[in-house]
């Protein structure tokens, strides 16, 4: 448990604290990168995101400084009688910043807007190579119930 | 593969079909219901789905029945330069249709869907009771390479 740790909306000035955070990731393999040519498809990205009524991109701050990210997804399905679910995606904690709690901090964050806004499931993916992840995902009471498939097309 | 197959956006005369396929499904365990009690629900949802701008839900019709469904959600993340993914969710054939191709056609259509929309990656989560649809997913060419953790709030 980290005390003074803020988790807020992101803002554009995060962004290139955001870009390295994503950047550093190797496992995750999408090609992030803190040159300088892609500032503008991020900052693109960030308006779409920021202008979103179902998607909403958090920061864990630290004295000033980001030190975790995640973005929530709404999605509306017929099943479970017409409900609502969130769509955890792109959690990632600075690496010299883990082991401090500010992960459970943020998922616990997530949660509570889910019960907020009446989901009825929180669910996520994670790559089967995160094995400390899924610990921590159970931990935090997710079950590890399904597998996730994704296709590249580019 | 089925000839006189049609992939189109969900109507709200396709509606009892719909609840009635989610309905027969038992390894999701969603609890969708046929009950006249719940028809509202899915309206509801239903409405809200058909004017996002961010979700779309398609039927597979043959010969003026609803055989199948599935959903596609569009996500814009920071990661993968600001890319845009599609998350599929939802997919079913009816029971007595299956093994004629009419996954792969509705998969298919997602797929096109995505590519058209410039999306870097379409992603789903499948139950891991469903040993079917894994090895189905598999011969489409997703990749299997994540966990799906999902956690019920109610």
């Amino acid at each position: 448990m980290t005390d003074n740790l803020i988790i807020r909306r992101a803002r554009e000035t995060d962004l290139v604290a955001l870009i390295e955070l994503f950047a550093a990731d190797e496992t995750g393999g999408h090609g992030d990168t803190t040159g300088d040519d892609a500032y503008e498809d991020y900052l693109r990205a960030f308006n779409v995101i920021d202008a979103s009524q179902n998607e909403q991109l958090f920061v864990a701050e630290l004295e000033g400084e980001v030190v975790g990210t995640f973005q929530i997804l709404f999605n509306r399905t017929l099943t479970g009688r017409g409900s609502l679910s969130m769509i955890l995606e792109a959690v990632q904690t600075r690496s010299d910043m883990r082991g401090k709690g500010i992960g459970g901090q943020m998922i616990h964050h997530a949660i509570e807007e889910a019960r907020r806004r009446d989901c009825r499931i929180v669910q996520l993916t994670s790559n089967m190579a995160r094995t400390d992840a899924h610990r921590f995902y159970e931990r935090l009471g997710f079950a590890k119930s399904h597998f996730g498939f994704k296709m590249k097309l580019k």
